[in-house]
Formats: C-alpha cells, structure tokens, sequence
C-alpha cells in the first residue's frame, strides 16, 4: 500500500505507529482531533464523495481505507508532534545567528515527524516518490496540520516549489532540485517581493546576467549570476534542513545592459542555498545571505527573512553573483509563478480555515466547560441555583454558531476547490474544463473568504473565552494573531477583489461567472428537493444580486469605476459563494446519518439567517459604482 | 488661571513648558498628534461648543484659552513622553519580583510627566485640588494620551476610584483616600471579578467580618477583615507609587455565619494596599497579595493580576485578613460601583477610539509616503510611469474612510457622552434630566461600538500598510493587539446587549429611547435644512426600523425571546447612533471653515454610502425573534 511507505521503501510513520488503530482512536486524542476528523470525515465522504475517485487510473491503488488511515496517521502525528510544538514555536521565535536561523528543538521534532510520515509528496507522481493521492485527500491532512501546529513545517511553499518545476522545469532540474524537496529533505521557498516593489512586480530590480561563455549549456539549465534584494521570504533560512530551493524572480540584463520595464521581462531562476552535483550532493555555498529576520505579529513557527543575492558574503566559483539555473523560457517567470501561485491561494484559504478550526474546537470545549451565570430560561435571578455552563446561553451559541459557520464553511470550500484540482488533474476532458473554469473563477474567493471570516472567528473564540481568552494561558490569542497575515500574503484581499471583478468573471464573455451559476442552480435545484425551499430561494435571489451588480458595475466599461468597488464586491461575492457551500453541505446531510449531519443543518440555517443578508450593502455599492472612496482627496482624509 | 497650576500651588507642566507656545506648535511635534488634535478641535469647539460651558459657574474660571492651551500641554507630554515609551512597555512587560511588579523606566517618566501635569483631576472639584474642568475637555485629553501611550497610567481605574469615594465615601474617606488618588501619589483598583464569578456578581465568595468590638467606629469607616480572592485586577501591583487604594466586592457575613447569596449581599470596602493614618501618612503592609501576573495577548502597559485578601502573608496590626473600611451602607456595593461603571464604560469606548485614531494616523501617513503600483486611471500597466503612493489608491482610499469612520466617529460619540456628564454635572435641571436620560440609553452603545469596530479600524490599519503591518516594526500590530480587550473588559459586548435592549429601551415605557429619538430627529431636520436631504432620510428610516425592530422583539414580552439577538440588535443600534453622530459633526462642519470639515463631510458620506446599509441583517433577526442560536442543542455544534 503506497501511503505506507515513505520514498526510502522504509516503514513510515503509519506503519509503525498507527497501522493497527481505528480512526476512533486517534480522533479520541485531543479536543481539536475529536473536532478535525469528524468534520473532515463528512467533507471528503459524504459530501465530496472522494472514495470514487479510486476509480479512476491515477488513484486506482487507494481506497476508503487508505484515505482514512492517512487522515488518522496524520491526526496522530498531529496530536502528539504538532499540538505540543504549536505555543513553544510561538513563544520561542526564531533567531539569527552567523548568517542562519536557529527554531525550537519541537519544531525540529514535529519536522521530522511530518517528513517521516512521507506525506509532502502525497499528491505527487509515484515516478517523483509520490503517492498519488488525490489533492482533496492531500489538502485535507493539512487542515490537520494547519490547526495542530500552524506553519511548524513550511509544506506549503516546499510543494509550491516542487510543483512548480515538475511543471516548467527540465527532466534534470526535477531530478536533481524537485525530488529532494519532495522527501522533505530540503525545503523551498518564493523569492517574489522587493521592498520597492511589493504587489508590483514590473517594478522588481533583481536582475540576472549569463554566467560565462558556456552559460547556456550548464547541464542543471542556463547558469546566471544573480543580484539583488528580496523582501518576504518565508523560510528562506532555518536549520530544519541541509539546502533550501530558492525560485527567484530577476530581469536578464540584455545586451545593452538594459532590462524589460514591464512584467514580461521578468525571468524565473533556480538559486540553491548550498550548490548541488548532478546528484543533488552539496558543493559549496552559493551567495544567497540573509540580511535581516522579519519580526512579526505572528506565524513565529515560520521565519520571514529580508535576503541578499549576490552580495559577495560568499563567492561561489571564485566569483560575484549568486548562482541560479533559469527555468523554461526567459520573459516567462511571472507566467510560472501564477501558475503556482493560483495553488498556493487555495492553500492560504485552506490554512486560514483550519486556523478557524482550531480556534472553534477550543471555544467550544472551553464553552461546555466553563460555568458562569444563569440563564433567562432558568430564573436568571436566582443564585441558589447552580452555575450553567455559558453554552447554555443564546449569545454564546451564536457565537459559536457564528464559528462553526465560518471555519467549516471556509474549510469545506477550500477543500470543495481541491476537489477540483482533482477533476482538472484526472476528470473527463468535460469534467476538468469545467473544474478549469470554476478555479478560474472561485481562487480569489477561497483565498479571500476563510481569510477575512476565520479572522473573525478566531476574534468570536477569544469573546467566547472572555478575560481567558486575552491571556496567552490559552491558544485562541494566538490562533487570532496567525491568521491576520492571511489578508495579506500571497495578494491582499484588495488584490483578490481586483482579480475577480477585474478579471475573472469577465473571461470569454463571462462563461467562468456562468459555469459557477451553473452549480449554483443546481444546488437551489436539490435544496429544493430536499425541502428547504426558504433557502434555496434565497440563494437564487443572492445569485441574482451577485449578477446584477456584475452587470451595473462594468455597464460604463470603465475599469475606474467598476472597480472602486472591487472589495465589497469581493466580499459580497464570498458570502454568496459561502451559502451556496452552506446549502450543498445541508443537502448532503439532508441525506446522511453520519453524526456531523445536524451540525452542517445548524450552520447553514445559521448562515442564511445571519449571514447571507449582509450581501445588500456589499453589492450596492459596486453595482451603483460608488465614486466616492475613489474620488475622497487625500487631503480630506 | 487654574488649569495651570498643580495642587500644590507649584508651577505645573504647562507653565513651564508651554504657556508660550501656540497651539500649532504642539499639533506639529509628531504625526499621531496632528491627526489629533485638529480632530479634538472640531469636535470640542465646532461641534460640542464647550466654551459655552465657560458660562456656567463651576467652569467661570476657564475659557477658550485655558482649554487650549491644556490640550497643546497634554499634547506635548504625550509626544515628548507616552509615544516613546508605549512600544517599550510593550516589549517590556510587567513582571513579579518579591511580592511587587517592575515597569519599565519610560512608563514611570511618562507617569511621572501625567502627574506633573497635574490633570488626573482635571475635572473635580477646586477644593479636592481638582480644576473644576468639563469632562468633555478632561476626556479629550485622554483620548491623546490614549492614542499616544494606551494604559502606560492607570487614570481611568484611578479617577473612577476616587469618584466613587467622593460620591460615595465619608468626608474623611474622601480626604484620606481619594485626594491622593487625584494628586496621582497613589493609584486606584476595582476589585470585582473572582475567577468562578466573571460576569455573574453574585457568586462571588470573598467576605468581610467586623474587625473586633470596635470595628464600628474606626474613624476611616466602619472596619471590616477582608478574605477571598479576586481574578482580573489592573494595575493592582506596580512600582509607579507608595500606595494603592483597592475598592473591594465582598459579602458580609452574618452572624448566622451565611451570607446573602444574591447581589443584595455585596457591600464595597476601601482597601489599602499600605495601611494609612487620618493624616493619609502609610503605616504596616496589609493583607494584599499578588497571586500572579496574568501574561495577555496586549495591554502590556498595565500590569493585570489575580490577588489575594487575607491569606495570612502579612498580618496587620497582628491579625489575620485584609483591613477594609466600609464605603456607605451594606448591602449596597453593587449599586455604588455600578454608578462608577457607568462612567468606566464611557472611558472604555472612549480609549477604544483613541486606539483607533492612533491606528488611522499612523496608515494615513505610511499610505501617503509608501509607493506602490499605477491606479487604473493613471495607466496602470504602464511601468515606465513612477509608482504613486498608495492613498491613489481607491480602494486604500476605501479603507481610509472606514478608520476615519469608525475611529473620528467613535472620538465623537465618545465626547458627545461626556458633554453629557458635563450637563448632567451643572445644566439647568431639564438639561440634566435630558442628559441623564440619554447616558443612561447610550452608554452600552458608548462602550461597544467604538471597540468593536476600531478593532476593526486597527485591522484595516495593518491592511493598509500590508506585510509592514504584520511586523513589530510599526504599532498597529500593537494598537490592534490592545484594542482587542475593549469588547471583553467593563462587561463584554454580550453583557452591553443585554443591558440595552433587555433595559435600558424599556426604562419608564420607552422614555429614554424617546429622548435619543428626539435628538436623532433634531439632527434629520438640521441636515435637512443644511441640504442633506438623503442623509437625513436615511438616517430617519434607519431610526424607524430601530423602533420597528425593538417593539417587535418585545412583542411577546418573553425575555428569551426578545433577547436571543440582543448582541445583533445592539449592532445595529450602534450603527444608528454612529450614522447620527456623523450626521450632527456634517451639519456642524457645513457652516465651518474649519480644516477638519471636508473631512467630517467624507466620513459621513462614507458611513451613509457603505455602513448604515449594514443594519438590516441585525435588526431583522432580533425583529423576527429568530430562535435558532437559542434553541441549537450543543450537540451539534
């Protein structure tokens, strides 16, 4: 069994520590698992229906059992590696010394946990030492982990980085560069961002120079020299690993000793740390130096760096200039790099979710626990009677409610979108145009929407936990703090309003826009079936919403003022999309006995209720392109 | 000139170091304080019209000038003082040696440069060595050092003590303990919560027992000994004074040896940390003891602690327990610290504000400095154009609007109440009645909406300035971080729900809601005759649906019905107030010249265009008594 074995043929973690548990078992671990494993059970099997996917060539090695015993392995390794680590990564950041960073001996355990558990290359093709799990399986370990112990391991953007070179990069490239940050031996990062230039890519100064007379014929790709600055580096220092994979964004200096202005100059560049052989052994050490840590509000797991290429710290060959191996063709990086990039919007959505997840279970188990006040229903005056636990009360419950609405929502969506990567991936050619289509259009809506909610659930369990919740005696304050980076990284949430009403619904004509109405109606078409009529109908009149301001917002054809709007447009467009996971969710536990089903009812209904009538004041202004944020002089604010 | 002169008859601060600058110098000194104080003179002067109170006779002695010049003295002292030390005392947290806690230096020269000022009793009476200033002007000064130091002083806790004592207290109690609060030589607590009683007062379990035959007739008061515990105290340890007067929650016990277990049994003590003579001159320790420091997500400048009273670790005079002096009758504690909570709540959302503005100022200035990016209008994708800052920016203009939004109109609302105090203080006895009607309705909404949505204000702050906003290095991480108690502290913002909708709207039939409603449609009238004719309709249906929505909560007079969306229903309240009190500073700012008006006219155009929309999804679940967060069974959350 392939999710068994780690790329080495040895035992991996599931064999040795988990192959003769039941689910039950690691779901009995801690709060968190007991809350992660069942709502994620439901997600994958009731609603997404994974197991028919071990129908199909790719995934024809798995089954249901496999998944399960995965999911339940990675919950073990979760509980005992990732939940200890979480706090003591956060009190313990990381720190610069001699030109490195040094983590917490926990964040090297829960490290090594993870990479013994082999499960980085889940998804991946067993050629490369993969698994081929499906994405949604994959996706859904990290959820776990994401919760458990968030950013211990940088998966993320090591995956990013394989995928993007198993995609663009040469057969040696993969060999030598991929397969080893697959095996979680070395790790990746994104070298975008400068400080000058930080949504703003045309704008990026790294520029890249032929590295001798035989530049072009390096047998690793065409060999440049590198120099520059990089600002926002995740994980591009830290001693989990013995090489880090840096893909770096840099300009060709042409032969006038000019670089292309605009974005279609820019080239991508493998820049190893420690350079590599033909067999991916250590040479020496490029000149890539890390000029500063980023000292931040949160993800402290995580160091964010300020890095140097080519600064002469190290002279790589005798020479200046750090050495990197450009990536298919020159002029093509920012192509790539979305390519990418698109993945690792769902995975922020994801991330920001099981964040909300994990401030969810803790607010609610404190709230079962917890005793304090009377309720109104219960003689709120009279003290001889005992204490209630603050569940009973109705403003804890929507609170609660509020929680579940926003981490589950936003966990189902991310996971709903992996189902697609799935059918892009392995679908009929009909299925994956259509999973093509509704990615196209649902990113930025799965990066934005669990971002900006979660945040707000992770505030509603701090209210949930009162004073408590404000000390760092208890995880939520640190939950909160994590997920405000979510707005920001990988596109802020005005970046994501500007890509989906500026772009997204306005491919070919709108047949992105169309292809998401598509399953909505076909929602409202089971929602009513299923009997709730109330809400089906709902969501067809917020569908409508959604188009007529689509619709009023580009009537002038002036991207100015369609777009002055782009962000509530953004956020009414996330509530739609969030109700109509709501309601899919509700008609699957319509139909289902599994224990989480009453919940996915209550969370819908509360989301319709709640929720869904904010939309108005969103769409409002986009639909009647309110010019006055736009036009408000600087001096007057 | 008595704003000028400290109690002891010395030279204070504004004589010595400001009585010759004008006013501009100090709104120059550093960015946070010329956001401020244009701000604070619109509102005080354009808008609230103090100098009229100069009329009255408590504040004859003052004018115009005097309240200035005490504006541009706190002004400076912040700059020179609290600025400085508001990141160290944030790094710098509190910690316990030996029974006492340690600050950091800066905090005790920014205490030190307060007290010299010699305006934490600014508004009392001369013959308690206060300066006889209005509220509104002592208030406004908070909101600077609020903004420019939050919590690096404990005036809040201090002055809600000492007026509590001078309200409440005995002659003597009153010159023993409460002028040396207002002298700031000693600092105040209030000793409410127990860690089983957070919110639910009556079942705490600290008592009070006669202190021997003649506990009676201790001349300080009625002489009772004190044990229990107490959870969440501020500033209940530091090392800034000699002393620290604790106002205790505690239960007599009878000579049955029960107490009354309900809020009835609650009687107040005044609670010396250092046992003191009639001459206010300090004797032996008392029983008081730090339990330990409650290690918190923000509010790093003040100290916030579990204690115990009576735990035999001193033991004074030779005996055991904490010597405390009854305040007024037994029984009747609850009452008297609720007249002092009152006015705290009022400081709350007044200091949540003050955040707020601080997070404005500082995103304000880095969106004008920072470049990034072409807007749509200036050729976007043209990189041969220079970056532009980012304030072109539509939707950072979007976000810029908000903060001014919540935080200038949570400054506003915040002052609009202490111009109240000031006629409940010294207005024509229906003026007080007016005022007293108001407060009473709008307190919870004084206390809620500026913290819950500065909060939000402070989020979009680290929006605007991005990857730069999760770093430590810029404060709105930190503004963010310590604006997160205001929804939690003086009563949580379920708590604030309760009492307004399950009270205060039904106080007298409906009189106090009536009284808002007056002054909500004097304003519609004003804006109408100023030309605002959609405003003042707007804002004139919004306050439709706010009687429609609280009559039909209470149509059933069941109060789990009626209450099950009372935090709902108090959003949207909030929003209706907030819409009104643009509205008033619009109507205000159309007949002034003054530098602030553009502004005050774009935040209210803002509010009306994107937030008061906002108020139907509240008000229509507390107007349909939607049961679903009061009825969903825990089991399925």
């Amino acid at each position: 069994m392939r999710c068994t074995s780690t790329p080495s043929g040895e035992p991996s973690f599931v064999d040795k520590q988990s192959a003769a548990r039941g689910y039950a078992v690691a779901a009995g671990k801690t709060v968190l698992q007991r809350k992660l494993l069942p709502a994620l059970d439901f997600m994958l099997h009731d609603w997404l229906k994974v197991s028919d996917l071990t129908s199909r060539q790719r995934f024809e090695e798995h089954s249901r059992e496999t998944f399960d015993e995965l999911m339940s392995a990675a919950s073990d390794v979760a509980a005992d590696r990732f939940e200890p680590a979480y706090r003591i990564s956060d009190e313990q950041e990381p720190y610069a010394v001699d030109g490195g960073v040094v983590t917490p001996q926990e964040t090297h355990l829960a490290f090594q946990a993870y990479r013994d558990l082999g499960i980085l290359a889940a998804s991946h093709d067993a050629d490369f030492g993969g698994m081929q799990l499906p994405r949604t399986v994959d996706l859904a370990t990290r959820v776990i982990f994401g919760a458990s112990g968030h950013n211990l391991a940088p998966f993320l953007l090591t995956d990013a980085n394989a995928s993007l070179l198993l995609e663009h990069g040469t057969e040696m490239q993969k060999r030598v560069f991929a397969v080893p940050e697959l095996e979680f031996r070395w790790t990746g990062t994104m070298c975008l961002s400068e400080s000058q230039a930080g949504s703003s890519l045309a704008d990026i100064t790294t520029v890249a120079r032929g590295d001798g007379e035989d530049y072009a014929t390096d047998s690793l790709g065409p060999r440049y020299r590198l120099t520059g600055n990089k600002m926002w580096i995740s994980a591009a220092e830290h001693d989990l690993t013995e090489n880090i994979i840096h893909l770096v964004l840099a300009k060709i200096v042409r032969e006038d000793g000019t670089v292309d202005p605009s974005t279609k100059g820019i080239s991508l560049f493998i820049v190893p740390k420690v350079l590599v052989d033909e067999d991916s052994r250590l040479l020496e050490r490029n000149d890539v130096t890390l000029v500063s840590l980023n000292h931040k509000l949160g993800h402290h797991g995580t160091p964010n760096t300020a890095l140097a290429f080519g600064d002469g710290t190290h002279t790589p060959r005798g020479a200046g200039g750090a050495i990197g191996y450009l990536v298919g063709e020159a002029g093509d990086g920012l192509r790539q790099m979305f390519h990418m990039m698109n993945a690792a919007r769902i995975e922020i959505g994801l991330a920001a979710a099981s964040l909300g997840m994990a401030g969810y279970a803790t607010a609610l188990d404190y709230a079962k626990d917890r005793r304090q006040g009377r309720p109104r229903t219960q003689g709120a005056k009279n003290p001889s009677r005992p204490q209630v636990p603050i569940i009973e009360h109705a403003d804890v419950k929507r609170m609660l409610l509020a929680q579940k609405a926003y981490a589950e929502g936003g966990t189902a969506l991310a996971l709903y979108a992996a189902r697609l990567l799935d059918d892009q991936m392995t679908g009929t050619p009909a299925q994956a145009e259509r999973a093509s289509m509704l990615l196209d259009i649902l990113t930025p809506v799965v990066k934005s929407w669990p971002s900006e909610w979660c945040l707000e659930s992770n505030s509603l369990a701090i209210q949930v936990l009162g004073g408590a919740g404000y000390t760092r005696d208890w995880p939520v304050e640190m939950y909160w703090r994590d997920q405000r980076l979510n707005m920001i990284h990988e596109g802020t949430h005005g970046i994501q309003g500007l890509d989906l009403l500026g772009r997204k619904v306005r491919v070919d004509g709108g047949a992105h826009l169309d292809a998401l109405g598509l399953e909505i109606r076909s929602t409202v078409g089971a929602a009513e079936r299923a009997g709730m009529k109330a809400e089906a109908a709902a969501l067809a009149r917020a569908w409508d919403q959604l188009l007529d301001a689509t619709e009023r917002a580009w009537a002038t054809e002036d991207p100015s003022e369609a777009l002055a709007n782009a962000t509530p447009y953004l956020q009414g467009f996330g509530h739609v999309v969030a109700a109509w996971i709501h309601l899919d969710l509700a008609v699957a536990a319509a139909g289902s006995d599994h224990s989480e089903a009453p919940g996915r009812t209550a969370a819908m209904k509360y989301f319709f209720a709640y929720e869904l009538p904010r939309i108005g004041a969103w769409f409002d202004v986009a639909a009647r392109r309110e010019p006055l944020c736009r036009d408000v002089l600087p001096e007057h604010l």
